[in-house]
């Protein structure tokens, strides 16, 4: 075995993790080098011991190179990313892979030419918040879910520098929001049937610094997506809904429960109980018998880890876990939430 | 003070709450008979030592009859309200009060001609979690709120019996969705600019067993105003958002708190947290120094209770907390929403 030789493009804070750990602690990739554009970042590569190029060319031009990690500022993916493949390099590129999905039909052209591998870096297809919530949506262990709700809050605004920009590809759809989608769209196996989203500009940034987004699925399925990062209080990471139940996963430390209805032969009916100036029997507690709490399942991922996957695909030609045309879906998704909240219409898909 | 002398017609459960407590323990307004078309539930109101009338005829031709409380199916109300009035009752009617905006107008309008006061029951505007609600949009204490959302979550269906069925105005938009939206409306003081809503129908009835809607006013506020009845999880019953921080809401039992940015000469930066496969600063807790937790406010009504705002309308020409065109406001969304769900648009106001 072989590992692949990567140099890590763009030493800001995800190209050095994954130049330290993702790739450098990694048995079948290996951290052959760095380069970052700003002196500063090639200083700080060069203090922590790796080899350093001069210039994006010196790079290309290495025949040990094998692949390239890009990570750097959105909208210079592009341009890198199509240099490297000419060079004959395979490249993993992190997310947001493109700023639109003619970009990206432009570099998978392009790929494909060079007969070269590329892949996005969609990490978070193996959080396990997420995974427990697919394995929910494939077991049924709540029923079918019929209702879907992601969240991600923060209260301390957009960190960093260009990230502000909406020219450099900044704002929070295409940075949280394009791993909210992708894991959406990774789970639900159905056609979208229409897409409403509203974007918030609480910061005063020209780039979006959250958005709520509502999307129906022809088979049902109703997901509700959101980033916020002024939620000085946070809802739930997750809150599912199905036919026998409702799941919730609080945060990433995966504290949570599934509450299940119980199968019963006799329905004992819930106790009004006083709420604000009225009774309700509607919204009281259900009576206990009538209901069951579970521990959320344990869930592992049935498919290779990343980089593991990439060197399949490259070395033995296997399939990818994270496949072009799903990342050219979720962002032909981002594209109809950026209309439909600039319209202010609720747009319908097919 | 001489007493309003009231008729509940209809003891059901709202019916019998009036004729017991809302009515029958107001000092202004009395519990003078009942009527129910259902011979069980007249016997019901025998038992508690109600004067029970034996048809609504009989209750109208009463002169000691100053007033009719209307406490029946949705479906019923237009005809017995119109009736009341034009028998020269005063009428306050139970909540959603009539079925469509052009049935309002016309009982409306004959309320006008009989010059007779008549009512809609929107008895939530005194619940107490409202009402912190309302007066953090007032005093602004974490900021101009720019984000409302109120959830009523239960997991018990559609309980009873004409509530489920869409020709007698079942349905939670017209349960408790009007009382969430009719406090949505007496709270914001600016017109609405689009909606945009989706229906549940889980149980599989004919009417709606919840919905979701997202309000985006002209003010700039936006709301998400949500009914859910197979949530076996509660959110929170009201979670908002201002400038300067977030409050939350969790339940009538007013459990909740705000969390404020503080004012800091110095800006104490966000330590990185592990999130799932990745790092996140954007999502990761405000440092200590950067927040603070306060209590929720403690807020009573600064208006009359319904009943005795009532007497005042009555005997005194006060202006009514309640108003008519308020009411009709509600109605206009209500049908809005349901326009927006049946044609899956965003719907513009205006």
């Amino acid at each position: 075995m072989k590992p692949i030789n990567f140099v890590v493009v763009g030493f800001g804070g995800m190209g050095s993790y994954h130049a330290r750990g993702l790739i450098g602690e990694n048995q079948f990739v290996t951290t052959y080098g760095t380069y970052d554009s700003d002196e500063k970042r090639q200083a700080a590569a060069k203090e922590e011991g790796f080899k350093v190029y001069e210039s994006f060319e010196a790079v290309l031009a290495d025949d040990n190179v094998e692949a390239i990690l890009v990570a750097t500022p959105n909208d210079s993916h592009k341009q890198l990313v199509i240099d490297a493949l000419r060079a004959g390099k395979h490249v993993v590129c992190e997310k947001p892979v493109m700023m639109s999905v003619a970009d990206f039909d432009e570099v998978v052209n392009v790929a494909e030419e060079a007969g070269k591998v590329f892949m996005t870096h969609q990490n978070r297809r193996w959080d396990s918040d997420f995974l427990i919530i697919r394995d929910l949506y494939k077991s049924e262990e709540i029923g079918s879910l019929f209702q879907i709700e992601s969240r991600v809050h923060g209260a301390n605004g957009i960190p960093g520098d260009w990230r502000h920009l909406k020219a450099q590809g900044g704002g929070m759809l295409l940075d949280w929001g394009v791993h909210l989608l992708d894991q959406l769209l990774f789970m639900v196996d159905s056609p979208i049937k229409s897409v409403s989203a509203d974007l918030s500009f609480v910061l005063g940034d020209d780039a979006d610094d959250g958005f709520m987004s509502y999307i129906i699925f022809e088979n049902g399925v109703r997901a509700h997506i959101e980033v916020g990062t002024s939620n000085f209080i946070k809802l739930p990471r997750w809150y599912v809904k199905g036919y026998q139940g409702t799941g919730v996963i609080n945060d990433w430390d995966l504290s949570g429960e599934l509450v299940l209805q119980r199968e019963t032969d006799v329905k004992h009916e819930p106790t009004p109980i006083q709420a604000g100036q009225g009774l309700t029997k509607t919204m009281a507690p259900p009576s206990e018998e009538m209901t069951e709490c579970r521990e959320l399942p344990s869930v592992t991922a049935e498919f290779d880890s990343f980089y593991d996957n990439f060197y399949q695909v490259v070395r033995e030609g296997a399939e990818a876990v994270v496949k072009n045309p799903e990342v050219r879906d979720c962002l032909v998704l981002i594209e109809t939430i950026f209309k439909a909240a600039e319209t202010g219409e609720t747009i319908k898909m097919n």
